[in-house]
């Protein structure tokens, strides 16, 4: 997959999701080198003579989609338990399928996600694993962008070596792949990692300037853990850790005390985004009855919220389609206010707020002249498509991963007419399943062992 | 679309979807004369010579999904208003439109609705619109299943005439298109029709054994019309009227009082049934912000619970797949219990509990020797559902429309390879596109004069 020198796309609408929202009909879009150059009228655009040309009347124009929190490797546990309270899932389903893991498993389990994402319109993604110095490897030859972390347990062995290796990889491997990884710090959570170890990490965040990457408040019972272990509530944990001083990307977020609302509100960057953003995962959610976490505040008090599908354990798939619209429907029905998260509010929470959550708004979330060319073609030819009043509505109710038609990463075409390139859809699929199979057996012997 | 006289299925795995909720790996399905002559291992099979096979690995299937809650023709209205209340989108925006609608919109609409579902994997659905008599030509052509209903207003003009015609299409239209229509009686709701024509309805239901289909304690709002038009709630009203003395299909039933929950418990058929089933809408409910509907309670109370899109004006798509992962979904979130609403029992609320609310549990509903062939074969064969540790758990959490290879109804291919057969893709995008853009002319003209 060769990149072009310069692409123009003339779909039949662009929706941009820059701060004011345009929807642009007839556009025109220049990519040179990797960036949109012109984005507008075709009557205004200026001369380009493009090396390749997308066009069609049947084609939306979007930003590629953020996923901002995943476990992209669980893939491989896809549908291994559902319908299972949060505690034993973990205990009797997940943990002793993760214990098998090795290396080969989780690059089989990764290629799948990355395969799925790919096909689904999703370009950069946050993820927070096992493995990730060689999944990172994957990860730049795939071309997609992506936020990869080393998680990191403190009951794990070796935690200082295992702590310093991440921090490690943190800061190696900024703007490794042209650019497309921007490694962030992974701390687990506040249950599973100590203070000494969180110490370190906050100061390696302030020190090379990292993003943290971890699981806030998505439990009662986490609140309850936290407390004893901490003697206080989750985000007056991280305020005092120092955490809040900077970007702190927080996957769930259900339950925040008012106070903690305010604080969280009130923390601001330079830039006048708040630092405490929100990967808001209301399939994963739901699936494992964590509850429902409270995007309408968060939205009132101006804190970024992007989406995640979280792992495919919990979800189970890594279709941000279906978080947009479950967002988009959740908060009307358990609040009874049909006016909550509207059809713009959840796409910009997968589009532009994504690439906020992330710190990684100059350079993806919208499509405007002077950011990477991170671009979805969606084919709006389909029976569920049809009639369209309107594109937005459409994108977010009504369309599926598999509308998507193309998908360029850094300008780069990853996907054409549904079909990855670039990726050996046969043999990762192949590889997945046999794993899957392999581990599932370890699995289950060591349950009736 | 010539029927087969006789098909042979050798699909990787069949979920029954029968009482013992069979899982048969390897299966055969022989299909004679539209019905299932057998399913079972194949070593097992009687001698066969069919006219037509076919086999896959990466074939699963599935009963053929029922929509137990639709207004077909309402795919023009898709997108035309989200994200509003009620109230408003009804009657700035839903009734605006709907007043300009003539019969050629209404086909249109409805022949676009056909396509979309059969894409789907719907094979029988219980509509309730206009132009009824029209839309249930259509349908014999399209050859789908379906319970048509001619939806009843009391207030529109010439109400005698409107209902003794609906009543009369009930009647006259049972096991229309070789067995496959079976009219229901639509009176639209207890606020919008009064007691008078409530208690034809009723009488007509017990003397043509017809089937009863309506909106039922959907809103707050709603309770308080119908306690002040009926003084009393809504299912207090239905039994005062003896409407739940036989089979009535509620739609929505998001609000009941304890009474009420008592009672629709304890009406049961000869067969055991509830009287009262629940056409349950968690997509329509959610985006409108009208509640969640008690599952869980139905569900306990052994409770007949169907899955309905409603409407594409409030969905927006008449999508299947949706509904089982939101009813899967909704219910777990709202209540912190993961165990509510499995993937198997969201999979029987589209199969066979749907058929058992449309009074068609002898025909439909289950793969069974028998039982007419409504069959689906998903194509297992994607990133999404790799690797499969469960085939239920991929159907209801990760499976979607696209996936969709193959349906039958009555044993005829009306979907092969993901293509529609028998129905012109092209020319009713393209007519339901133009009506719609038409209507949404007149209904802004409408707005501003």
């Amino acid at each position: 997959m060769p990149a072009s020198s310069s692409l123009l796309l003339l779909p039949r609408v662009a929706v941009t999701c820059n701060t004011s929202f345009e929807v642009l009909e007839a556009p025109a879009i220049h990519i040179q080198d990797g960036a949109i150059s012109y984005i507008g009228p075709r009557h205004y655009a200026p001369p380009f003579e493009p090396s390749q040309t997308i066009e069609g009347d049947h084609l939306v124009a979007m930003p590629g989609l953020v996923n901002a929190h995943t476990h992209a490797a669980m893939t491989l546990l896809r549908g291994w338990a559902d319908d299972m309270p949060l505690e034993a899932w973990l205990q009797t389903k997940i943990w002793p399928f993760e214990r098998h893991l090795r290396e080969e498993d989780v690059v089989a389990g990764f290629e799948l996600a990355l395969l799925e994402m790919l096909r689904g319109g999703t370009t950069c993604f946050a993820d927070m694993y096992f493995f990730y110095e060689k999944t990172a490897q994957v990860l730049v030859e795939s071309h997609l962008r992506a936020c990869p972390g080393g998680v990191f347990l403190g009951f794990l062995p070796q935690p200082e070596q295992r702590l310093a290796q991440a921090i490690a990889f943190a800061r190696d491997w900024q703007n490794a792949g042209e650019g497309r990884i921007t490694p962030f710090l992974a701390p687990h959570s506040l249950y599973t990692v100590g203070r000494a170890h969180w110490e370190q990490i906050v100061a390696a965040a302030r020190e090379h300037n990292l993003l943290i990457h971890t699981h806030i408040a998505e439990t009662t019972r986490e609140i309850e853990e936290v407390r004893s272990q901490w003697n206080d509530s989750p985000v007056q944990v991280l305020e005092e850790l120092g955490a809040l001083d900077g970007p702190l990307l927080a996957a769930h977020a259900v339950y925040l005390s008012e106070q903690e609302h305010e604080l969280v509100a009130s923390r601001r960057g330079s830039n006048g985004h708040s630092n405490f953003r929100v990967a808001h995962n209301p399939t994963s959610n739901a699936k494992l009855g964590s509850g429902v976490a409270p995007i309408a505040r968060y939205l009132r008090d101006n804190v970024t919220v992007a989406l995640g599908p979280d792992g495919a354990a919990s979800n189970n798939t890594l279709d941000m389609w279906s978080e947009m619209r479950l967002a988009a429907l959740l908060h009307k029905a358990t609040s009874g206010d049909a006016t909550l998260v509207s059809a713009q509010q959840a796409l910009l929470m997968a589009t532009r707020d994504g690439a906020r959550a992330l710190n990684l708004q100059d350079r993806i979330g919208s499509l405007e002249a002077g950011k990477r060319a991170d671009v979805v073609l969606v084919n709006f030819d389909k029976p569920h498509l049809t009639p369209c009043h309107s594109v937005v509505s459409h994108l977010v109710y009504a369309a599926r991963a598999d509308d998507v038609d193309t998908v360029l990463v850094d300008g780069r075409v990853l996907v054409r007419g549904g079909q990855v390139l670039g990726l050996d859809e046969e043999r990762i699929k192949q590889t997945a399943q046999a794993r899957a199979m392999k581990l599932a057996g370890l699995a289950q012997l060591g349950e009736s062992s």
